[in-house]
């Protein structure tokens, strides 16, 4: 470690402060989104004969002032703040210079719009924007530093701290030091060195911590915990007969994974054509990130189709709830899946910063709490062992589908790893290791992982 | 991962074979030196007047028969099969060719030795000689292999099977494929290559998934859970009020791990060299496991010293109470710890298969559990939140002592992860980070890890 420590203890202080923060920005934007849905849920029930016009409007506009405003300022203040920025890692990661990527411009530009997109309630995720945030402040503070020691004007040197920073950046988001530091190695490098493995664990364990240690003091959570707890029985979790189901839907991750990376890149692709539409596009930027969010936000209009989707697209935290409580119904989740799905591969085209993580990880735990649904249904005594009956758990299926969907996406293993350190529980290792690894076999097969696949786009 | 699926494949499958049916023959062996402890007990209990010298010789004869089988064969089919193995593997997969090393020869004698060690409940681990016999596994397959493909005759290939051989024994020996993954990177590597991460991942989770499913099948377990499964609350599993102990226990760690490291160095040390004593001692190899299975028998004789050391030297598993239970006495815990430590380091000097890992696992759980309790008594009302009272739990603090001392003798942090997978609980993943962390710094700054500090001492 050396005298790296200093850097990467600042480097963590920083990432937790800046992740917090966001959160809590969000979080109350996101408020502001549930008022309005309240609102406008109350003014139904109460008015019976109420304008719905109005109603609806009120429901699109707020997301689309924040989306526009995301997109604007991005635009204005720094473009290459856009998307998710782990393919540019890599590719920085690789010795390509990419101009301008890693300036303070780009931070203020990805901070705000991430947080204004958050806000929003659109499917877009944190964790790709987190770690290209990460990597700004490891650029700046070696800046910084390289007034005190010469070491960090070594190009070598910067490159192996920008190795920690993706973990970091990973960490912050999740509370989830183990799993950032793998999923930032599978992600970036192609060969590892050891000692980048013990800095990228010192940091992202300090950063981890001082985030949870910062929602303690906010009073958001009684303790250090993990960010999205479940609490399955521990004593039997699941029985070998439900491992066919489980390796199911490994298969079927791998392969919705694969259709996922390449629905992506087709909108993508048609975007990028030179058509009249296009060129029209192009001239007036906000106008694409409008329709999609008027597009969305109107499907999800809960008098609209939003009512059989339980209201579940808005925020994410809410989306979680399929981890958690007993017997959804599975028309509803069927439905859900099917919207978000596009929803997700749409929304992350949208020329505002968002990453693609965690509405993959969304879908993948509806799609595993469909199957654990119908494994329910199927079974709906339970299994009797030694007299005791163990009810099927559907929310296992829910976690382990999570990480077999991100982990086909990703083309990485390490989502398993995230999966237990958000959840704070680890009884499904085996059979989601088992999942995680079918969903890798299949999707590596038939797509390049979803970061390859916009390098290569962007070529 | 190509071709090598099938290799991989092959790999786990038997590994996870010989590790159930070694823990099968040992748990019987260890059955009946638990059969001889009652005896002995129940004899006291009856007679009164029972004839302690005859119970003495009961008690010590069986751990030293076998023992001295598990020398003797060693010695007579494959002197190199003596150890933990990690040392020279790590010498092995740095360039240096170690002849006779990995052969068949070389795989019978360390898992018929290591039984019989481990069968006679001395203080030995099964995970160095695991990882030795994982290598010679993968070498032999990778002969037969050979006849096949000619991929298997490029020896840079086999290095990178070798790698994941490693990965295949931690995983097989804990039922732990991320851990054992982790720990074998950072044991054996400075540098690696991600695509061998997949590989290990894959076989170790085949592996390690195996070897659970037989135990299901042979009705050990209900289900594939934990191999040493802890049930902590997972609500409020610490406060921040304890951290400070947690930071205190790490620290203490790493003194703690430089000191067996230095001690465990000083015995090898003193017995190299050149005396009548040790002359003696060469010339009648047997004596030296003999004297040393003696003297720790003596003083774990129930009606000796054993009685202040809760009969929990004798086997692994019972000692691992120390996980588990609420409110042992200090004092058992402080002389069990005192005896534990010394004998641990001597036992594995012993010319026999045996590893380090699992013993200073224990002496970690034990110095934890001792903290643990000293703050149970120092707050005996535990925590009140929210007017809730939370009681501390001392088991938490033996998993955070288990994983921060091994992680000081072995240089690594990936005995965190390991420690998750073997309780099955992961909820003081963020001090038990922390800890390792700490501990990593203080040992790295006192002492090499075990491994180099034997690979010195052979020199």
């Amino acid at each position: 470690m050396g005298e790296d420590w200093i850097f990467l203890v600042l480097l963590g202080l920083t990432m937790a402060l800046v992740s917090w923060c966001m959160d809590y920005a969000s979080a109350k934007s996101l408020q502001g989104t549930s008022l309005s849905e309240i609102l406008c849920i109350g003014w139904i029930a109460f008015m019976h004969r109420g304008n719905v016009l109005l109603q609806y409007l009120a429901w699109v506009t707020y997301p689309m002032v924040l989306i526009m405003f995301a997109s604007l300022f991005c635009h204005l203040v720094a473009p290459q703040s856009i998307g998710s920025g782990i393919p540019e890692l890599k590719t920085i990661l690789r010795g390509v210079v990419l101009k301008e990527y890693l300036t303070l411009k780009a931070f203020v530009a990805k901070v705000i719009g991430l947080t204004a997109g958050l806000g929003s309630g659109m499917p877009v995720g944190k964790e790709g924007p987190f770690v290209h945030i990460a990597s700004i402040c490891a650029a700046v503070l070696s800046k910084i530093m390289s007034i005190f020691s010469g070491v960090y004007e070594n190009s070598a040197h910067n490159q192996d701290l920008l190795v920690c920073a993706c973990a970091v950046g990973v960490a912050t988001c999740f509370a989830a030091p183990v799993g950032g530091v793998l999923f930032s190695i599978e992600v970036t490098s192609t060969y590892f060195a050891v000692r980048n493995y013990w800095r990228g664990y010192f940091a992202a364990t300090f950063s981890a911590f001082i985030f949870r240690v910062l929602s303690v003091w906010n009073k958001d959570a009684v303790t250090i915990t993990a960010l999205f707890r479940t609490n399955f029985r521990m004593e039997f979790p699941f029985d070998l007969q439900e491992l066919p189901a489980f390796a199911i839907i490994g298969i079927s991750c791998g392969f919705l994974g694969a259709f996922f990376v390449f629905l992506n890149r087709q909108v993508v692709l048609v975007m990028r054509r030179q058509t009249a539409l296009t060129r029209f596009l192009t001239k007036h930027r906000l106008i694409y990130p409008a329709v999609v969010t008027l597009v969305i936000a109107t499907l999800t209009f809960p008098p609209g189709f939003g009512q059989f989707m339980a209201g579940e697209v808005r925020g994410q935290a809410s989306s979680l709830t399929v981890l958690k409580y007993h017997h959804l119904c599975v028309s509803n989740i069927l439905s859900h899946q099917m919207f978000q799905f596009w929803m997700s591969a749409v929304s992350t085209t949208m020329p505002i910063p968002s990453g693609a993580f965690m509405p993959v990880f969304i879908l993948g735990a509806a799609f595993g709490r469909l199957v654990g649904e119908i494994m329910a249904t199927l079974f709906p005594n339970g299994i009797l062992f030694d007299g005791i009956v163990y009810r099927i758990l559907p929310g296992g299926y829910a976690v382990i589908g999570a990480a077999a969907m991100t982990g086909a996406v990703t083309h990485t293993v390490s989502t398993a790893v995230i999966c237990f350190e958000l959840t704070g529980q680890i009884s499904h290792i085996l059979p989601m290791m088992v999942a995680v690894i079918l969903a890798n076999m299949v999707a590596q097969g038939l797509q390049p992982s979803l970061y390859d696949s916009i390098i290569q786009v962007k070529k």
